[in-house]
């Protein structure tokens, strides 16, 4: 393995869902390994009273993220943060040579400005003008962007729902299978999106038990989906993306709506292209036609399982996609993207495998 | 109260969720009052072996179902049987003067042709030929039906589904609002929807921690949806309707993607007009912009919460409406049927308060 | 109904779920009336704002708890406080002729000193001493004290955990039927248990799929558990109590062990002492050896499900019990203690039935 | 890896949650590889029709269970099959050289008219007389039986509640730590224990927001840790065993009550015991003192995390011990004695860190 290039990780905002995530799956990683632990709130306590669940060897302590003892200690760093953060620390951290992961959706955007647009809460406490590393910043979606992100310095890791929305829904895209207007996405999200982080809805006694939508028409992610959709359709893309929150830990769904402009095209057609288009590519699998995917699939796993089905009477689409929020739509994505950058094997360290039920 | 009609209301599938709902119901209602018990697998037991948690005065035992001693003991009832089976014993009630309300499927469409291609499983095993009693059943949908419902001997409630679906939707198709073409219905349910029945695919290990769809065009609710919608539309419409399996017991959320035809048409306007269009109905709740139904706040009510957002870019409309699946989308709404049937008000007997969390 | 003693009722702390289920109870109750709702953090805010689910009508306003304007309003306030709250408050409330019904643990305990040394954080920073208040104030548990609840100008409703427990026991206990040494209450709740408090422990994410102890030796019910436990059997008890967190809404069950004096007694004997101790009393039900009660069978119900069983090897007993901790556990007793206070059947107001599942 | 002892493993019982979760480890089992998959009901059909969720190489096809068959293409048979089942396979495995892990109760006993008297259903229509094999069996707790499996032909993996109870209780019984009388376990588990078999009390909508006892005195689990209990604590014990069926797909949690002997050993003692004891097992965790396992922290692991606190007034001891019932409580610890029996780390092919949340 001597074409590896770096195997240090240092992990900021290591108690959150992602930080958490992320160390455990290098935990048992053969070639990366975990040198740093970051987190502002824990910063100075040791990791077993903050997680004592995930114990690791010689149990660290958590650091204040101080730049130069990151570049001391690592090559790579995941950055797991609240949005608005990742952009001040990212910078000091490239200069350093140290590459970058980043979870949240500081550098999602190509261009500042939309980026301002849509984050306007935290665009508002910041004065922010890296254009320049915007439009240099990778956008982590390997199955899409792997030569990019292979030798990028700064991979914005995408959001579960643009991962999971995406995946199905760019084959048709790119080769102008389908109608580029009136495409809806329905997704469907279990709550450990909502982070560790104490809210009120979040709470099993609110949660558990309901379904509901919410940030219905002009949720955030409706932009980065448009982003993507847009340069890999060629021309600009509108969509309706709708999220609810579903009364499990974890799991995405991602029903996507559209209509075909060959009317001659069966569902097995459909499952034929998204077979060609991943037909390399390790984390996804495409069922038969007739099967759907369950997020209990794909749960612990960084795999996308994908279905599609078609309504022969008017060339209605449907496509489907199944993801662990945590895994392939968070951190398990970032850990493929830190293989491709490491020159591994994208799956390198993660079984593909669920435990069921 | 001296213009209720009839009081005696006979339960057949009693042990079911849809049998046990209106037992509950009813057990509470000032008027109606269940005085016959059947069920086929049941019958024989006393009540209190088979449903300890809902204790009955004297303990009734459950009758193999009998169309003359229903006739001589009830003046309505309530079916709530597997598809194929009601419309065997309804004709045999109606002949006897029992006005009857049927929750299965067997008399929901006018046409019986329809029905076989759409119930062709129950339809092979049954030489049904009663046409003329099809197209005399009423569609017991209360809020767009209400008059028919109130003289009808034989009234057939809704699925959970359509009931969630058509509701926030017909005011939009009546009023010609929306395009007819390209509407589009994600539902979502939570597991007892599948009924009181070991299936496998229900149990919790295999149903809990995660979210699937199913019957992925070509589920039999749709052409349901669609009669009444294209009755009420003035045409033939045809949509695409996609059921997800919710880890819950209940509740039930129809999210419905359509385009206005008038572009200047804002969401305080679409809410305007479900007000409108509600107000004097009691079971239906139309929230503010900007709210949006959880399912848990209908829960174990017989009331439908509506909401509706509009994407202004492209006057994308979204149509939310949340219901218990047991209650407004099954058993409640039968009571309400009843009621009506009854000279009552729709929700004598019931509460419209839920209970929260 | 000459006889009923006032029917306007304040609820302080109206937006946490004690609040909010006392007020959803009410609201059916055909006597007693929510007229006044207090709350210091939604002070100022439409009820519709804070529980849209929930719609009262004319839509209030909270209040800023004002002693004279509560008294000017209400006959009755139900405190709904956190611990060290309802202390400040009732002694003015008292002072005005408002009788109160409080929900906390503030007055729990016939013993000023022995609280301060259960609930040392909230004593900390109270300067209290109304020892004579606490002396007078009645243990809320209308099985066991109606007589006194009936006439008591302050009603310290039991928790969740004593409620479920004790109920069981204390047959028992009162015809030295039981050893007092070495019980066990291993007792199980729902997380609403922990209040509408945004704490990382009650996350969906965190709580669901799993069961934990918590508070193992030392928990607060305890000592309040071991009061009653002690009064009834006329000598010190001291007992192990261990709650567990379950993931689900709400919900307690009680699984109480002990051993009989007399080795002849079968769970047929013990059985008929709980039938007997309980027959007059609607909120208790009694199951038939060789059933048990899930907590599903008593959700939102005012309903104690008892059930008995006994290891004839040994004379072991095992007691169990479930109730809705915000029902029997909390508000719906809180209601009771209410009707009786107003000279009404405990239940009014309130089914007994559960809807199921 | 020379001196691993044959490395092909037929998994008999493929599909139920047994077979399933075997299959997934040794997916990702470095030495250890399954080589026949059998089954009776699922004979002839393609693996990736069965579980199209756990992709297999080659998506083989189940077998009709072939003593034969299965000898000539393995030297490992775990069997995951109904109780009377094994013992009818297991002999003509042996005979065939064949080595066996059972996980059916079938071989936990070394009493074979014991087995009959627990097990009165099975044993009613089985002619079984395998009185010396059941002697031979060696009882499948690697940390309490480690030697004897490594040479064992015949083991019997222990039940998930014997094994999450008597990992934490032993200790203290072997030193005679803890009084033999008076020992109560109350275990909760989640419905995953009921196996992939559809059972009306395991649907998610009856178990689903519900906690409830069953088997209460008299559960099998409770004759099988009374076995080994007696065995280690060198005298006879009967103890009060009670399992309780919670809301959550896996899990499972036992509480232990019991009264130490010496009245002065503290929490801290009593957790260096077990520490002590367990000190190079790597899949037993023991918590410091006031910190106690969720079912969480375990989940898809092959680990008990084991906690005790004691009640300083009265000297009793609460022991807690957190497993996956499928992991730890079955197929993780039948991989666990594979390993044992092929001269391979206990652990091998298992990791030992959970996924959070």
């Amino acid at each position: 393995m001597s074409q590896v290039r770096g195997s240090r990780v240092a992990v900021i905002g290591a108690t959150g869902y992602g930080g958490l995530q992320t160390i455990r799956l290098l935990e048992d990683h053969p070639h990366l390994h975990v040198t740093y632990l970051g987190g502002e709130r824990s910063a100075g306590r040791r990791w077993s009273e903050l997680c004592p669940f995930l114990p690791i060897l010689d149990d660290p302590e958590v650091q204040s993220p101080d730049p130069d003892k990151i570049a001391e200690f690592a090559d790579y760093a995941v950055l797991s943060l609240p949005n608005g953060l990742a952009c001040q620390l990212a910078p000091q951290l490239l200069k350093r040579n140290v590459r970058v992961v980043d979870l949240s959706a500081d550098f999602r955007y190509r261009s500042l400005e939309q980026w301002k647009q849509v984050y306007v809460h935290e665009a508002q406490n910041l004065n922010r003008d890296d254009v320049q590393l915007c439009r240099e910043a990778v956008y982590g979606l390997p199955e899409w962007k792997g030569p990019e992100i292979a030798v990028a310095n700064l991979v914005a890791a995408p959001g579960c729902f643009p991962t999971a929305s995406l995946l199905p829904l760019l084959p048709f895209l790119k080769q102008g299978l389908i109608e580029n207007d009136g495409l809806i996405i329905d997704a469907k999200t279990g709550t450990s999106g909502g982070g560790r982080v104490a809210k009120e809805q979040f709470l099993l006694a609110e949660a558990s038990e309901s379904i509901m939508p919410y940030g219905v028409v002009g949720h955030r992610h409706t932009s980065e989906i448009e982003q993507l959709a847009s340069e890999v359709a060629g021309q600009p893309i509108e969509l309706q993306f709708t999220p609810h929150l579903v009364p499990m830990v974890r799991g995405l769904l991602a029903t996507v709506y559209g209509r075909l402009r060959d009317p001659g095209l069966t569902a097995e057609d459909c499952t034929t292209v998204l077979k060609a288009v991943y037909r390399h590519h390790p984390c996804i699998d495409v069922l038969p036609v007739g099967t759907y995917p369950a997020t209990k699939w794909v749960k612990y796993s960084n795999k996308a399982v994908l279905s599609v089905q078609v309504d022969n009477r008017n060339s209605r689409l449907v496509l489907m996609s199944a993801v662990d929020n945590l895994i392939k739509g968070q951190a398990g994505q970032g850990v493929q993207c830190l293989n491709l950058m490491a020159g591994l094997p994208p799956t390198t360290g993660m079984s593909l495998l669920t435990f069921y039920p």
